[in-house]
């Protein structure tokens, strides 16, 4: 690229980054941070298979997203070339299930599969579930979850973006920096907060005072 | 900060930007990436302890830095609150023990450590090792490798940055950004290579074709 034009590109950018910057600042400067380890949400036929029919799931803890809780019951993945033990179910059950692991995760199993956002889970890869009571061998529903930032709708109003909209967030510490390819997933029924995975969060050394910045 | 200054400033950053691209460009436009996982490096005295006796490493692989090897040795690694097994030994020898781990290990072994430069152990916290023939309890040496850059310093010319130097590096991949606070490494003993733990390659999706740029 010719160097002028180049030049005066980044000057266009730096006045958009001047603005959107100006805009979180009059709205709110920080999204509270939610750090997820590898986990799964099950459908109940297959909480049925795995715990017995007609299970109940223990809720233990609370969710920062509204009706979301962390369940007492624990499964194990195993892929071809490994297994996982203690992965945490979530609750409530869901249409489908659904097994969100780490990008690291895919070498100990032995699987492949991509970044999605949940439920959009076409073409993914299945993956055998055991627990206490059985296992079951699902067709689809394996994925690193896509980093992403719940908001309500006001919020998406306060920062001028929309649901679906791709963003980037600045991460403020030790070892921060900038993850891009962020979307937004704005509805009535979500609470503010970014969520990263623990690979996500560990290398940037995300933590209770990590600032988290909306940059689009 | 006053809007026009802000503009200025980032009119500023854009031309300085535009000047390190163009350097980068005019020698060379990337940076190769090498991926750490956790590893050990021992020091005779150890390896002893482990081993046996004048025990010898077994070289396997050799790294891209020169004279860096991987080894057959694998050793066990506890805490507190858990171990790691397999744990890879590269040799050769050093004149101290260190381990090296990652964020997400922390939490596995119970126990808290920083982000440090290899070889920059004073005030790390120890950590049990055990071997095929036995184990020692080092006073320090547990760390989170800081991600950082070696380079010769012909590269460093080049890139028009000096040992020590922080700088930042952007990654184009499917879920790219830019890392912040990564260390050059200068010296005439060095291949030109960014080195990353495994979080901090998964986080990004960083793999054989991502390109790694660096930012001043």
């Amino acid at each position: 690229m010719d160097k002028c034009e180049a030049v005066l590109k980044l000057f266009l950018e730096a006045l958009q980054a001047d603005k959107t910057l100006t805009e979180v600042n009059d709205t709110t400067n920080e999204i509270p941070v939610g750090v997820s380890n590898r986990h799964v949400h099950l459908s109940q036929k297959d909480l049925n298979s795995l715990f017995g029919e007609g299970y109940q799931l223990t809720r233990i803890k609370d969710l920062s997203q509204p009706g979301q809780y962390a369940c007492k019951e624990t499964v194990t993945i195993c892929g071809p070339n490994g297994a996982i033990e203690k992965v945490r179910v979530l609750g409530p059950v869901r249409s489908k299930t659904q097994v969100e692991i780490l990008g690291g995760d895919c070498y100990k199993l032995g699987v492949t599969t991509q970044a999605r956002l949940s439920g959009e889970l076409q073409g993914t890869p299945g993956i055998t579930i055991v627990g206490q009571k059985g296992s079951v061998q699902t067709a689809e529903g394996l994925i690193v979850a896509q980093r992403h930032i719940h908001m309500t709708l006001e919020d998406a109003r306060n920062f001028g973006v929309s649901d679906g909209q791709i963003v980037s967030i600045s991460i403020n510490s030790l070892r921060g920096g900038i993850f891009n390819n962020v979307v937004v997933r704005a509805n009535d029924k979500s609470a503010l907060e970014c969520h990263l995975d623990t690979e996500e969060a560990n290398a940037m050394t995300v933590n209770a005072v990590s600032k988290i910045t909306l940059i689009k």
